[in-house]
């Protein structure tokens, strides 16, 4: 065994390493010489009952050997689907794929702007937009996937180049969209067609005062506020987590943090220390995939319906963070290390950042005969990345709470995708003029919560829980005063049966249970609740493009029976998918006759938001938050937090005694806002 | 004018003083010598027209005069509302009331205890229930106002006891529920009647551990965990916000805080400074009524359905706060002063707290072509009560954001209602068995925050919008590949209009408009939009009991037209309403035909959660927090946080200029977790 590939003591469930990497390219290349762009090295995951066997027995059972997922695209343009047996330095599988285009990487999309700065054509249309042809070098574009346009199908490889310009090298390009879309060939490195919309819609009046972000233009209109100020957070004794290779404990929680191309962040074996107790939750947890529908059926603004996972990849696109900028406290990093294009090494820096934050009050309570009262305060755990989509940032926080609560939280922020609009003319509701002169598409962004069920052990079953008013009326002996009412659960026998969707009516959560453990005093089964309060459907018709090619969107939840390699729910590769025999999770629902009770199970979850764009979200869009919980119910014997160190507790024997005993340990640096009485808050407070 | 009233250098809109308060009293009891309990005292706000012309123009328009608001208990029974001139010191309304009953104050509570301790008929149930009647000094009630029940009406004032035992003083005495209910006659101070189930429920066998939150409890099961290191958040240049009186100013913000026996936290003339022009946006917001129905149908638990805001008040119950308990950081406090049952004065010290939050990034964006960025971090501002409602604790949070959006966010602790059951016995899905014997039913907390709305003045109109697929077919040459879809608005022109529900399936939001002035890109009105995704619906059927008395909660949203003393929309005086004819919000929705287009209107949105209960939220339940948005759209010319300072910025010339000029200004007292590179986290990172 080399050295070179070497991940002894490392977990099965990590990253490659970049010594991986280079293994499993150079035994690629050793082997098949036409290797023109490496697109994929990425771990190839265990399967689950080898894994499951070594979480079970890590001293005894066999470690999981080190696979290495790969695709390539060769010099004739060919993809081939590979794995390499990392120990044994062999190519175990290397398939030739067939209308199936890889993932886009940054080196892909940072290709395409040269070539349309010097194609005649692009140069043909920015002139007739109006743009001087020796402004070539002030003209850009954000290389999109084509997604599918059955024009060119998918035996080519393309993207489509929305196309803006910038006056000034620093003014944002979005406020000076272009009309006209050219068609790059990523074979060819050349542009094979340029859509050019019926009605022309020429570059923007050059009189409109430009809008900008950088300091230098809020400098220009009266500078930055002063009025803010600093907030410090420390911690001066250490951070309450503990990491071991990439496994954290905190709190009673136990996980595994992964990271890889597409997804980004993974959580791994997720297990909660109940009183001595080690209790499996989640086998697998992570945002599996997404897709950003636009509303506008202008032609080919149909095309504008982003699979940023599938597409580009939120592991590709993760920012490196900076200490105190992205977050502030007291920070551990994770780096990560993904193939570049020609097959070497990029390191991402503090790719992942994981910090705690105050939570406000955990819990509370005053009796109010004698005001004796506990106040304890919560705390909560962040592991978060930040991944650039072209014009859009996310922000993809996993937070845990120590009531056992898991909170996937998603912050939007970044630049709507915008699209030029003539004086005076009608967006039809499609879109709104956020600025004059530009268009910004109603859009949604969908994302799929892929949650690998592990709650007791993999045998669960899901249900659907819905509030609903007692069936017998006002007045009869059943339900006399008409009070009545309780959560009706429909239990999901079969894949059918789990397709469904939100209901805000009866607040309906879905509850994914172990049967075989009952609570001792509920009687109901230990389970985790989804609560999703974020779920608007996909609004694109069924029948629709983004309907056939995404699949995983038609319902808030799917469930299938656990299979391995089952992950990503727009299929493995996703551009230029036609939806003609959709890909991912409509396969694997097959018939939908495949029973998932009391077996392991995997629920897709989609939740998101549909944007409407205001002039507020331009020209960068404060945060949005999206967030969901998962949340024990009938889990735990009791509240698990009573053991969280109370800021105050008091007992009414205590009061009786004049405050004797009692326990008082406040957070002595907080402190008043305004010391001293001569304050004008303070004599306020004092005069009343 | 005597100085005891003085309120000159104060605003309008402040609460009474403790003189005035005293005044107030002095006034009444001069003119009638039969008062027994004062009720309330409290300021009668002034009349809008007259308070929006001092506001409009404080240095010269009259300024309101002060007017207390009083309610009192004659030594008969009998009650009277009253106003009185402070600085006439004069009563001008003096009325008795006929059928209502008026908030129940802490004093009323803590009256029903002692006198059912000492009850023979009450003793003898006790007894029944298993307790030796030498312990009934370990009998306990909250004492609830009895809702409705028509064997008794509501000319008598009435509360009812649940009743509850402590084995030890310290006990969670909610463990303990049992199973009868006396009827207490406040006039009387006796109980004239006790519910008796037909089946009786003992008390829990003494042979189940008893399970506590104190400290001794804790401590003997294993003690508190010792894992979880101290977070300090300092501001050690001060806080950002200014208090002048009662009004504070942040961020561009500016408000009034006022605080009542009744909603607690009131905010006032709430403006946000938009470069230089300070635009009105709510001219009053509260949490203006709430109703807690709980959904067993067995008598008499349809009487436990508390108004916890009509019936006992929430700044009755708010909570004197604690640094460094309730709150960390650099806090403000207001406190407030009450009268109390003999007309003396309550302080509440503390009873609202003030402070700022750093809340993560407020926005990003990066260029994926050179990573030329921008990262800006948020701050929120949050204006906090916390109150105890017997068994539950709510904190109410009014959270300011630099974006213009308020967020009103109420956290649920607390311990839930409990009921005895029967070993072994059936739940019927009423409720759920958290404990041995211990039944917590299905209940809803449903809030109605009143909107007073002020959007650039005080004519505004309210439209519904909807989103919403584009009608045409897949296949049309309108929506040829489905992907159309856009926001269906509709008009509220009459009150009837207004009376809608929530709708999941088309995200849907409320947007309260001012038609009069039209956004200058988007040609929209300026508009704050109610997004609220929490929002159950009232389980009890139409014709119940609590549907009847609680007609706000019957829609999400109704809109009426301002008046000046609608406040509280389940009636002025809750305790005992019947619901027939039903008070407060139904009366002033009358026929529904009033328009409210293009005029003074009121926006009351009832929103919540259904609670099923589970063993984790027992025996104090981890908070769960309930959220919703006011959000600016189409209101300010483009994002108005720009100039909020950047913690980095660069820009593509700066980055192509080796990073020359690059803002660069982090949070330095942010740290790594783990300092030095032979801790475990960053090795591993480092091996990576």
């Amino acid at each position: 065994m080399s050295s070179a590939y070497s991940q002894a003591d490392g977990h099965p469930l990590d990253p490659l390493t970049a010594s991986e990497i280079k293994t499993a390219i150079s035994v690629i290349r050793a082997e098949h010489d036409d290797v023109a762009f490496v697109n994929i090295v990425s771990l190839h995951e265990p399967r689950k009952a080898e894994m499951t066997a070594w979480l079970a027995n890590p001293g005894k059972a066999p470690k999981p050997a080190r696979v290495a997922d790969i695709v390539v695209i060769a010099t004739g343009g060919q993809v081939f689907d590979g794995l390499v047996d990392l120990p044994n330095r062999t190519v175990i599988k290397w398939e030739l794929l067939d209308g199936l285009q890889p993932i886009i990487t940054l080196e892909d999309l940072n290709a395409v702007e040269h070539v349309c700065r010097t194609d005649p054509k692009v140069i043909e249309q920015c002139v007739l937009s109006g743009i001087p042809k020796e402004d070539m070098h002030k003209v850009y574009c954000d290389p999109w996937t084509i997604g599918y346009d059955e024009r060119f199908g998918n035996q080519v490889r393309l993207q489509q180049a929305l196309m803006y310009y910038r006056p000034n090298i620093d003014d944002c390009q979005y406020q000076f969209p272009l009309d006209f879309c050219p068609i790059y060939d990523a074979n060819k490195q050349a542009i094979i067609a340029i859509d050019v919309p019926k009605i022309r819609r020429p570059l923007r009046k050059a009189n409109i005062e430009p809008i900008n972000y950088h300091p230098a233009a809020i400098n220009k209109i009266g500078g930055y506020r002063k009025d803010l100020k600093p907030i410090n957070i420390t911690q001066p004794a250490g951070v309450s987590f503990n990491i071991t290779g990439r496994q954290i404990e905190w709190q009673n929680w136990k996980f595994h943090i992964g990271f890889n191309y597409r997804e980004g962040i993974v959580l791994n074996d997720i297990s909660f220390n109940d009183r001595g107790e080690v209790r499996p939750i989640f086998y697998r947890l992570s945002l599996a995939e997404m897709v950003v529908p636009y509303g506008n059926p202008e032609h080919p603004h149909q095309r504008k319906h982003a699979f940023d996972l599938g597409e580009y990849g939120a592991g590709y696109m993760t920012n490196s963070l900076a200490l105190g900028c992205d977050c502030k406290g007291a920070i551990h990093y994770l780096d990560a290390e993904l193939p570049t294009r020609d097959g070497g090494i990029r390191n991402i820096k503090n790719a992942i950042c994981i910090h705690e934050e105050d939570a406000g009050i955990l819990f509370k309570h005053t009796d109010f005969r004698d005001e004796s009262s506990i106040v304890t305060r919560a705390r909560k755990l962040v592991i978060q990345q930040v991944f650039t989509a072209a014009n859009y940032e996310y922000a993809i926080q996993w937070i845990f709470h120590q009531d056992g609560t898991i909170q996937p939280e998603i912050k939007l922020t970044g630049i709507l995708n915008t699209f030029v609009m003539n004086p005076g003319e009608d967006t039809h509701g499609w879109g709104t003029q956020v600025y004059p002169g530009v268009n910004a598409h109603n859009h949604q962004h969908l994302f799929c919560l892929r949650v690998d069920a592990n709650i007791d052990g993999s045998n669960n079953t899901v249900f659907m829980a819905d509030a609903v008013a007692s069936d017998a009326p006002v007045g009869s002996p059943e339900n006399f005063y008409g009070n009545a009412f309780s959560a009706r659960r429909t239990k999901f026998s079969t894949v059918a049966d789990s397709m469904t969707d939100y209901d805000g009516s009866t607040s309906r959560t879905w509850e994914i249970c172990n049967t075989n453990r009952l609570h001792p005093y509920s009687g109901k089964p230990a389970s985790y609740k989804l609560i999703s309060r974020e779920v608007p459907g996909l609004l694109p018709k069924p029948g629709s493009l983004v309907w056939k090619r995404g699949g995983f969107a038609r319902h808030a939840v799917h469930v299938t029976k656990y299979a391995d390699d089952q992950l990503w729910p727009a299929g493995r590769h996703v551009p230029q998918t036609s939806g003609e025999r959709s890909l991912g999770l409509p396969e694997w629902v097959g018939d939908g006759n495949e029973s998932i009770e009391n077996t392991d199970i995997v629920l897709w979850h989609t939740f998101g938001v549909t944007h409407i764009p205001a002039p507020e979200d331009f020209p960068v869009m404060p945060v949005e938050p999206i967030t969901l919980l998962l949340k024990p119910r009938n889990f735990f014997l009791n509240s698990p937090v009573l053991d969280v160190p109370p800021s105050f507790a008091s007992t009414p024997s205590q009061v009786a005694a004049n405050n004797s005993g009692v326990l008082n340990a406040p957070d002595t640096t907080s402190e008043l806002a305004f010391n001293g009485d001569n304050c004008c808050g303070r004599s306020t407070t004092s005069k009343l």
